[in-house]
């Protein structure tokens, strides 16, 4: 008997309603649900109610309602337990996400039967070392982020990899970032789409300054260290884009591959090529160049 | 009465079944129509055959049934004859094409009361001086090819601007466009899309060489030469994609704006803007960057 | 007799030096000049004193010892009251600055001969409107910048060229830019070079979260809008990069040409020609792509 | 006692001299040398005289006096061998290259007392597969390309990966390219830099006609293939952009990593950060976005 702790973004249109029918799905097969305590309530079920720090010591597996994002937060959340996750999109088609809500039993059919794999994703875990002291430290499934704020003139950043002087970047920051988040921000400033089981850090300059810095694909065994190096102080270490820290000049950002994964249920064959190729390459879109 | 001739791309599926329908529609509105010969015998109505040589002499506006890429072709054929020209769109969503085939009587009503207006859209001139001879010549709508062959290793263009020197560009060759054909080639290349009505001439670097390198929106009044500078014979003039001359190592190409304009037949407000936002800007899709 | 205000940016190496030497080339040929208080009582001048406030009204043509930074804000000040600059380079080559420091005679005998030219060059008026009333206002010789803050999220703008719609822009932001701004953070997000001369505005979006979307080349007559969407309130409007307001959600932002321009002086041919080479193309540079 | 080979661009500048003290250090430390027939007879020491076909079976080491495309073209010839080849740099600085011609001695001392290491670089391997008839083969150091030619408009390739179809690209054609490729013609077509250890192939559009499509950093053990689908017959497969074939429509090209490497001699630490900072990054040049 499988147990499955279920979290939800209820923000999200119709978190509640499936919801309710994933834990009747899983209950007929008698799968354990846990749900967080206000979804339990939401639903009158308190009997199905855990808190979700608990979710790392009494669940299996972890069911995600939400879109890519709310799959980031619960990935840093469970980080290190070794908790495979899966994801139900309710939101625009994502990279994270293999589920659909409208075939649930599909996806409650290939978990309980065990007819899925997992798929292990790269973390990158960073520290801010001020004055010889680590004060500030997390981890990422997509990206970390050094940028400027936004009345900020540009920052610089001096970019070492296991020491050696690698090059320095001024503009409006520095994307470290996972293959999982090639596809994210570094996307949108110029970066590659990395496949997810390529073992590489990406390193990707925000509007650069010097206009031959270029994305590079660096070796998953390095470390990265950027010492911030500006006169204002309007500067934030951002994780996934969802979490901020201020950085004070000469603060030093190491970033290395951490030794936690991320651990993903897939059962489809070869979706992140769909995915790829519908939300980024337009499938069955119009073209714009001219011709005969 | 109108006079109206009408040429048609004919590999375009429904072009023979629009071309009879628009005929009609014209003729009950008592406008004078013509066809070119192939298009007057597959509907056996000799009676409308006139060569596309004699157009520019005998109608008043030229109806395009086909894709921008056929409008093009026809625009060089009637530059200079100041004809305005519109397009019925066959294939793809275009940006030249102002008529739908699926709304033959709203262009029909347009056209014959005089409710619409004309873009003026610039064109560019080009001619190879080669030991200061002029041995070839076009003109264009869209743009000004120079590039490498696909066994070639790269070119290099020496460029100037009314006779100053402007710089040196390495890569597989060099773009010069109109703001129509901003959105073809030139896009493709990273080029910045161009609104039709700002006075310039754009040129971009295709694949080049060097990162500095970056497109540039120069003065509509300027000249640009283009000194062709390679060890190799496989090198090609193009005019809209469309029309090509080989080139040889030491050839001048001189580019400038054509005194010859096109006039488009419009009659939607912002259709450009709205194109753009299809085509271009992928409205209505989904979107890559993941969030929370 | 020519009367000429100077303004120096301090911080710069040598700038008093500099200041010295110039103020006594100029009063040995008859000029009469004036400089900032601060700097008065630096040279032990007094009678040389007078606030910049007065500049507009009391001279003739203003000197600027600094870089194109400095510049920048003093052609802000001077708008409206038709002043010649001339910006005299103490920092990296800079495109806005055509005096050198070690020519110092040749820049003063150009001015005093009458032997220039002067080079108009757009400037923007951006006005923030606040639920039908503008809160605040300003003038722009290179850009005025959207974008978001160092912990936020994407912005996006809702884009309209007089009144009709263009498209909605995800992102960190959105740039609008003479064509002076366009080799300054508009290129180093992706926009082109524009020549001086060419009558536009720029629109580059800042790392958008669309691929698809792209800089645009817009004509000089139009009236921007750009709504503000946002579920933050960390976004600021930034004008040439040097003031800034916090922007709220909703604010409707409006930017077009102003009717005041910069006045540029010069005396090199094709100055701009050299900058761009020299900056941009790294001229005289080694060439990365490998060959044999 | 080590044998080594000499392969010799002579149409550098300088290449005979350092040829003659090259062989003179060699042959002072007791080093046996061979070069080429033509250079045997240039240096009047037939004794030395051995067709590069022979150098595969009897030399321990080859060394390169030319730049990094005549050592592209030796890493071909010797594929398979096991041949450690050490480049001397007679052109611009170059990524393959370790050794310069102003420390010739410093050279032959690493060499000779063993205190190098051996750089593995990855290289692939094509063949073109026409109506299931493998029709041409070829093993590349840096890329394969499949473009088109000057005249033709675009092409489109259909691509697969692991017989799992990834994508439709139009444009001027695909580059796949080795991480060691990452800094050459990819470079131009905006592909990111690849660290020479990361074990991946890079696939680069050669201007897309979709903009959406982009570079995509693949696994190392993957089989791509792309099946050419265009209406026109000139198309291309190019290896090191050095050697080519005229491809035909439907002709399958499938790449993968070769079980060939090249193995490079060097000695210096982080050679490569230093190449990429100083020919890519511009270390120590001016820088365009301006400010205060």
């Amino acid at each position: 008997m499988k147990t499955i702790g279920i979290i939800v973004n209820n923000s999200k249109p119709k978190a509640r309603t499936i919801l309710r029918e994933l834990v009747m799905l899983l209950e007929e097969r008698g799968a354990k649900v846990w749900v967080e305590p206000e979804m339990a309530i939401d639903m009158d079920r308190k009997d199905l109610s855990l808190v979700a720090d608990q979710f790392s010591t009494c669940v299996e597996l972890v069911f995600v309602l939400g879109g890519d994002g709310t799959l980031l937060g619960v990935a840093r959340q469970l980080a290190g337990h070794g908790i495979p996750i899966l994801g139900f999109n309710l939101g625009h088609l994502g990279f994270l996400s293999e589920a659909e809500p409208d075939s649930l039993s599909t996806a409650v059919d290939c978990v309980l039967s065990g007819n899925f794999y997992i798929e292990e994703r790269l973390m990158l875990e960073a520290e801010v070392d001020r004055d010889g002291t680590v004060v500030e430290g997390g981890i990422a499934l997509n990206d970390i982020g050094i940028a400027k704020g936004s009345f900020s003139r540009m920052i610089q950043g001096k970019v070492f990899l296991d020491g050696a002087y690698l090059g320095t970047y001024s503009g409006d920051g520095l994307i470290v970032s996972t293959p999982t988040g090639s596809t994210a921000y570094s996307l949108s400033c110029g970066g590659p789409i990395v496949w997810p089981s390529v073992p590489c850090i990406l390193l990707t300059p925000i509007c650069p300054h010097t206009l031959t810095s270029r994305p590079m694909v660096l070796p998953a065994d390095g470390t990265l260290e950027i010492k911030v190096n500006t006169t204002h102080q309007d500067i934030a270490l951002t994780i996934d884009g969802q979490q901020g820290f201020a950085l004070q000049v000469d603060d030093v950002i190491r970033v290395r591959v951490s030794s936690h994964i991320t651990s993903l249920i897939k059962w489809k064959e070869r979706s992140f090529f769909e995915v790829v190729r519908k939300k980024l390459q337009g499938e069955q879109e119009e073209t714009p160049r001219v011709e005969g």
